[in-house]
């Protein structure tokens, strides 16, 4: 007895769950990752506290000891943060707290698909701001749309996926001034744009600010995110993260990563920017190609040739990257992420071939 | 301006946020976890497939690969298998694309704290059923409740946490059979009753089952559950599972250990069932307690001295077990785990001396 189909809310039989194709290609260009592997000795030194760890045994209830060396690292009191098994599960127990029917989330599209769908499984309504024609933020509509309609929660992801344009500090600081609802910055690509809003966290208690260990930390494997926002905050999200959330090893790479940052993985963040910002000069000297300026670890490159096209012959090439012609505005887009030296040549030297 | 508070759902606030003693010892028995580690081979092979991969790399987007090795090991199909961050994860995502405001969910106290919670946070209603005074499921209660208010959800943990009492096959077919909602069986102790409802997967569509590899699996620190349900369902649960929810090591690790599971963990399943037998006898010719049968891998003790004061003084001795105290039909109860044959001597000596 009973269509067990019926006990599934509307809106989530409604929804297409959010997929990637499952290509694999040797350069792999099209999830942002940091290009090299988390250095050896990261690797080295979280594999031998593990050895020693019995597996048996849960991990910490709240994951108390990564949350210490993370305020060190941040600058922002341990009692404000909450580690999560990536950033994705604070933007789920965030949305949890705060969205259901009746609430309102403020997102500017295109942006990352996870915010649109979370506030939908929750019966939120999704308030969409679209970005300028040039793609980055349009910060005159941004601010007055927070003024007029008060949504309860505003998500802007800076820099952003998939463009790579930034809400500077001056924008966030009277965003935060004209709403009595929550900000949440999504800094996930900060280390490259070398910018972040931590600092506004003492005098905004309306601000909440993501940040994963996928990216810059290389340790998309591990799946690491922390939020950051004060102590009160932080407690109500935290009641939507669930008891040990967060993994053993998991927990212990992120806090030898931690450790480790400035002699192993900032190096290679200066690198990656190096390659950035080589990368988009050397799309600027192609055809039919118009990179976006940006200040995360990957480019949006606008094409005379269907993007759907250019990803199929870099395929053919053995070399991923991202279709995101699916996005609202994007349709004549593709994205890139910033690869080692070497994988960015053989990437332009493939593309002055197809697009050239 | 705004006060960030005022946009946390009421329901939320009010919450107290499920927690646990920090409390240490030497003998813990107090989370229902394997005594023994995860056996040194299962650790040995996890780590060598571990250094070989790249940790700055995305794992699978769903656990494809581990999902094929848990269908073989379950005896269900692929399609109908979701794997998570603990069964906890998929615990909250099957709540969220089946609960709202409105929404029943039926629950038989005391059990699993998390069902309640997680309910209250996503606005659903939570319908409550009292054990018998034997702490045993009251299967003509249940039948009737389900029947007559047809919740959209009811969930039943057999054997159930923190008491032992199963719900038999007999029953569940009948429940399923009397609903037109969900039936959720949280098999996270079955290998200890040797016992399972997977097989009622294929005549049932309103069926799911959940399974965890902290217990039995011993990989608690690893973090890794499942669901099994009929395909269509599966899928509608797995748009609530966020992408990348099961870190690579943790898929690793929860693959190795399916394979290994004949030789290297049943054995140390049927240990623990015969010293789980060994204990209870034990138990009942000690003067102030009364020990409930269980089929799981702890027994709940009825006592005639405050069960917080039985807590304090086994901590002195080193020996941590759980106090259930506070839970309803508990007041006078105490909950431990079935360790190795040494801890559980270690147990019962200290429990003479303590109770005798």
């Amino acid at each position: 007895m009973g269509n067990s189909a019926d006990k599934i809310k509307p809106e989530v039989r409604a929804l297409r769950a959010y997929t990637l194709s499952p290509d694999r290609a040797r350069v792999k260009i099209n999830q942002n990752e940091n290009p090299w592997d988390a250095p050896a000795r990261i690797k080295a030194e979280t594999l031998r506290r593990l050895e020693a760890r019995r597996w048996s045994r849960y991990p910490d209830f709240t994951a108390a000891s990564l949350h210490a060396r993370l305020a060190e690292f941040s600058g922002w009191q341990t009692k404000g943060i909450v580690a999560g098994n990536g950033s994705n599960e604070l933007i789920q127990a965030l949305l949890m707290v705060t969205v259901g029917p009746g609430k309102r989330v403020l997102i500017c599209e295109p942006t990352f698909a996870l915010y649109r769908q979370i506030t939908t499984v929750l019966g939120g309504e999704v308030i969409s701001l679209p970005l300028t024609l040039e793609l980055s933020y349009d910060t005159d509509a941004l601010q007055r749309t927070v003024r007029d309609l008060q949504p309860d929660v505003t998500i802007v992801c800076s820099p952003n996926n998939p463009t790579g344009c930034v809400l500077d500090g001056r924008d966030i600081r009277a965003l935060l001034e004209s709403t009595n609802g929550l900000l949440v910055i999504d800094e996930a690509y900060h280390e490259f744009a070398e910018h972040s809003v931590v600092t506004l966290l003492p005098d905004h208690e309306n601000l909440i600010v993501l940040r994963t260990f996928s990216k810059a930390m290389a340790l998309a494997a591990l799946r690491v995110g922390y939020l950051l926002a004060v102590p009160g905050l932080a407690t109500e999200v935290s009641k939507a993260v669930l008891p040990y959330n967060l993994n053993a090893v998991s927990q212990t790479a992120a806090e030898v990563a931690v450790e480790m940052y400035e002699d192993e993985l900032r190096p290679l963040v200066r690198k990656i920017i190096t390659e950035r910002e080589r990368l988009y000069r050397e799309l600027s000297t192609i055809k039919s190609l118009t990179p976006v300026p940006s200040l995360a670890n990957f480019i949006i490159v606008k094409s005379a040739i269907d993007p759907k096209q250019v990803f199929a012959e870099l395929l053919k090439r053995n070399i991923l990257i991202r279709d995101v012609s699916g996005h609202p505005m994007l349709s004549d887009y593709f994205r890139l992420s910033v690869g080692t030296p070497e994988e960015n040549d053989l990437l332009l030297s493939a593309l002055r071939e197809i697009c050239g």
